[in-house]
């Protein structure tokens, strides 16, 4: 009988492999209304789902987190002449195409939310509330000359691309 | 006390381990030419791979779907006029920069046809019969005011961000 | 006998399962100095980490391996009039945005010297000697009538989508 018990097919492997964690991460380079949208969507709905969620903001990306009220960002007249032409803060982002000064935009938002689409303001309140670790790119906070103090609460702290492609490693990973 | 060690598992887990199908998940957020050619290009190339292929069109993305005699959509005029500037369809795609009012969209046209590239009309009938599945997401279809019968035939159901994820678990994943 | 075979420890399952390499495949679609700049710096800091980096160039992402000192290349007038409104070159990158007839440009280029971050002609030549694997996508510089010659050296062979995908699976994989 114990023989008998050998051939049997000892218990199921995959109760035992190790489990990997269902991970999203997603490099938010772009500005824009209609690339931080997806991406907020996305982060949120993946950490619905249950999903390890990280998105890096890098680049033009790091200033939808610039805190609404803060008007002029740099230490040199070319970072601050770049955030004057490029002013930072969800309430504050254009269409990357489409824009026609505003009216585009405007025409968005409205559609949005004649179809309960949550707006991004919105969208990053959520994300946050959901766990989603929102990581700015310290490297170029510090060539745009934005500083901690200038972005929303709630981030994680600063980090490099090192930090983002540790995290990347096996999960469903997205350049917005 | 063999008994109990008989309980212990015996056999090489890696012959029972569940076969990891390949996959490729692609967003196609971009409605551009010389986006939607990549995009319907790595489909194609990932089908005839025997990879399990999904392109999840969002956004912009949607406007390569609507058929090609379809001249205005959406219901409301913000819509209309959203479809107004922004044709849809494979016969319509405009070039993301160069494209000075269509003249460099028909030499790369042209120069596709010198060098026996497939178009994009091409490439998207060639993903169908490859068996590509091709997602339209419905929240930015109600959004833009895109209706079924707006998008060419052979598309899978609408569906929304989570679905698109669900599958991009262990994919190649991509956002064009 | 039973006994001899219950003595021995029932293999370790993780010692059998195959090795996945770290890897981190890069589809570099853009030429803009903004997006290569990305690029590149995931790319050197991928390798760095040890992970098997492949950055596989296409369509305008083409153009910053060009010479710098190349001045036009094509064999017919469409292909010379492309290269001559977008000329090649890491030495030519324009910004995707605020570039104002290089003025935003040379600004970029001021704070990243400034704040010690290495440019894209240095992170190419880094990328090199570092093992990154740079392959140039056959299809689209047939398509724009770019030349090996064109290209600066220590290159990866000309490569299809085919084999892009092949090296993407298992791997973070960035479409920029």
């Amino acid at each position: 009988m114990g023989v008998a018990t050998l051939e049997k097919p000892a218990e199921a492997p995959a109760a035992q492999m190790p489990e990997q964690a269902e991970k999203l991460v997603i490099f938010a380079w772009s500005g824009e209304l209609d690339k931080i949208w997806p991406t907020l969507i996305l982060a949120t709905t993946g950490a619905a789902m249950g999903k390890q969620t990280t998105v890096f903001f890098t680049f033009w990306g790091l200033f939808p987190l610039v805190k609404n009220d803060v008007r002029i960002t740099g230490e040199n007249w070319m970072q601050k002449m770049l955030s004057t032409m490029n002013r930072g803060g969800t309430g504050h982002l254009k269409l990357s195409k489409m824009n026609f000064a505003g009216a585009g935009k405007a025409m968005m938002m409205h559609l949005a939310a004649e179809h309960h689409v949550a707006g991004p303001q919105e969208l990053m309140a959520l994300a946050q509330e959901m766990g989603v670790k929102l990581v700015p790119c310290q490297m170029t906070m510090d060539l745009l000359g934005l500083k901690r103090e200038d972005l929303i609460d709630g981030l994680a702290e600063p980090a490099g691309a090192a930090t983002a492609l540790a995290d990347a490693q096996g999960a469903i990973t997205l350049f917005i």
